[in-house]
């Protein structure tokens, strides 16, 4: 790309510019047009799946040439079944309903104007991920839904991949008669994309989602001069109250921490009710017998001899493993001044039959995200009903929780008048 | 304040840290406290109304002594009035509507889970601002009562008139029992106070609220490391189609442009509608007859001759003052692409009877404020109900319009399960 002498710096903010052209004209693009693209897009991932598997056994062959680790291989790797539910997300957004234009609220002052809150675009999103090549999809198709040009930058493991799926979303743009720069793959490997998109490419990027680890998010949040819908680290927090049913709180722990280890809704420390030690054994012995390595306080390990040790440091740990710390609190209070002083602020729950527990719960602790006896792997936007998510954040500005296609618009005030001007 | 041997960047940095603690305080303060608090800061401003006009009085002669203009000295200085209008309008907050623990939106999910969108405050705010002394009690009764604590930094020029309402609202938070950190002044006119502010303190402060010129918002907008709610200017643009009234668009025009000049809702361009040459003479010379000084392209000053020519940058200027700029248009398209060049995206009004051109230009002009048939001078929180606005924001992020009370808010999402583990 820099062969012909046009500078990276150059090709990225031409990028942007053709994004925020396309942009203002999918800000008034019919529903009609956006959901016809994104059924195109997924006949033709159907189509060229054997095109897309093809480029995916090239990544992965490189993947496993360069010793990756077996997770990344398998959150690269895709197959017959992974193809085909990229389309089926891609259908499921054709059919959400259309944000843009909507009405959020409406009133009418004493001088007669009207004033409605109308949905309207963000703009332009970039997107920044690692191996995941669906995300390409994904996030392509939540942005142009809320009636955003995207900017995607996948990872370079991923970049054949992504390539392929993303030819497969421009057929789909151009069958709909929408413009191709709707949604833009970065055709760099060279990590400096990632610095340009950052500084917003001259103003043309209204915010940034980073899809990835820790290190990824870490430096796009130091480095971004644009806004960033992300979390750093899901350190989520199950508190199990006196009050609770032991059999319901023996169910949800194990759920929240062992369903998917390696999601960010799931738990990373059990908090018991110091007055309640008769629910610890059974609570633990549950999380071993699921295969959990349980590393708890001495207090807690007076009560179930097989933990191991915990360190002040497994507290402020987000293991994203078969590994859980627990520890005891007095009440409610010593587990919402616990979740203050450890907590990421992503999502906690709090399992107890006594309704003024919960309530104290969820109005004390200021995380994105709080259930009452429920299980903290319900943190997903899918699972909130929003159609899919771009991501969930922790920050408490515009998007917070999970980040689904309402979240990627914002709004203008539109006042309907007869003739007034101001006295 | 630095004699003492503390640094000014230690000092900023425990504000944060007591604002922060503040704000735990005052996100569970009941809705009665907060009103509390804000009656007992009317009353005690109007009990000290004495200490605050001779404090006034002292920076108004320092403000005199120093050659200050006009402009300025009449912001800074306040009377009995003002004074009394001060307390009028913290009685009006406290009247308002508590946002915070309000339901935004809920629904049940197939799974039987309930999730509820609270509104919950932002955290602490902080707010630069100059002359205007009122704004000490304007920004720090909205973000009280939107649940926030305030750190504010006030114009050096106005700081006895600071301190002297400061120290109201400071007795007014006791009396109601409320933490005194919950609105902070900070006690120096040390610039550098400033920067410590936009940095953060340190993850203390959430977002940065400007009141002030250009000068004060550019600076913040490129130093500041946390969100900001801010509008670098108002150029407003009223476009008069051919479809007006024309008796209501001379109304209308007269008004958006002269009613008050020196807002940033006042109109700064008129454009109208080519085909509608008839509409130049009336509306223009209306607007000369007002005292206002006309600069139009060459084709609108043949059709009014005491026109003076515009040139480019006219169009470009957001003059503040009694004087606006005048352009013909093809029809809404031509208005559309003219804003979409020229426009700050502050506030933009359309007078036509053809609601489908005002309907055009609603959903094609990308502005925080949009009016039809009305004057471009409605762009207030007032107006908009909001109870009082710390601003207005053209950022698309978060708060976009009027700030008011709910915009100083964020939200997190309440799940309430019954035993729910996710399959």
């Amino acid at each position: 790309m820099r062969d012909d002498g046009v500078s990276l710096d150059e090709t990225m903010r031409e990028m942007g510019e053709r994004a925020r052209l396309a942009a203002r004209q999918l800000a008034v693009a019919e529903p009609a047009a956006k959901s016809a693209a994104l059924r195109a897009m997924a006949d033709a991932v159907e189509r060229d799946a054997e095109a897309i598997l093809d480029a995916n056994r090239a990544d992965v062959a490189d993947a496993q040439a360069s010793d990756a680790s077996k997770a990344m291989i398998d959150r690269l790797t895709l197959d017959a079944g992974r193809v085909s539910a990229i389309a089926g997300a891609l259908r499921e957004v054709a059919d959400l309903p259309d944000p843009v234009g909507t009405v959020a609220s409406e009133w009418t002052r004493p001088n007669g104007l009207v004033i409605r809150r109308v949905r309207t675009p963000l703009g332009v999103v970039g997107v920044i991920y690692e191996s995941r090549p669906n995300v390409t999809a994904d996030a392509g198709a939540l942005c142009l839904k809320a009636g955003n040009a995207v900017i995607l930058r996948g990872g370079s493991d991923s970049s054949r991949s992504s390539a392929a799926i993303h030819a497969a979303l421009v057929h789909g743009l151009e069958a709909a008669g929408l413009p191709r720069d709707a949604i833009q793959l970065v055709p760099t490997r060279d990590r400096a994309a990632v610095g340009a998109m950052l500084t917003g490419l001259g103003g043309s990027i209204d915010v940034i989602v980073p899809r990835g680890g820790r290190s990824l998010v870490e430096r796009v949040q130091r480095e971004a001069r644009v806004p960033v819908f992300a979390h750093l680290e899901g350190l989520c927090h199950v508190y199990v109250d006196r009050s609770a049913d032991a059999a319901m709180a023996r169910r949800i722990v194990v759920n929240a921490k062992m369903r998917r280890t390696g999601i960010c809704g799931a738990a990373e420390t059990l908090l018991i009710d110091r007055s309640a030690p008769e629910l610890v054994a059974p609570l633990l012995s549950d999380l071993a017998a699921a295969g959990c390595e349980v590393r708890a306080s001495d207090e807690v390990r007076a009560l179930f001899t097989p933990a191991l040790p915990a360190t002040e440091e497994d507290f402020r740990t987000e293991y994203l493993d078969a590994v859980i710390s627990v520890a005891l609190v007095d009440g409610v209070d010593g587990a919402i001044a616990h979740i203050e002083r450890y907590s990421s602020h992503h999502t906690e729950a709090v399992i107890a039959e006594d309704q003024a527990v919960a309530d104290r719960f969820m109005r004390h602790v200021d995380s994105a995200i709080l259930l009452h006896n429920a299980s903290t792997q319900f943190a997903d936007g899918g699972e909130f009903g929003f159609g899919g998510e771009i991501g969930i954040a922790t920050g408490k500005m515009h998007a917070r929780g999970p980040v689904g296609i309402e979240q990627l618009t914002t709004f203008n005030y539109r006042v309907s008048g007869t003739g007034q001007t101001r006295p």
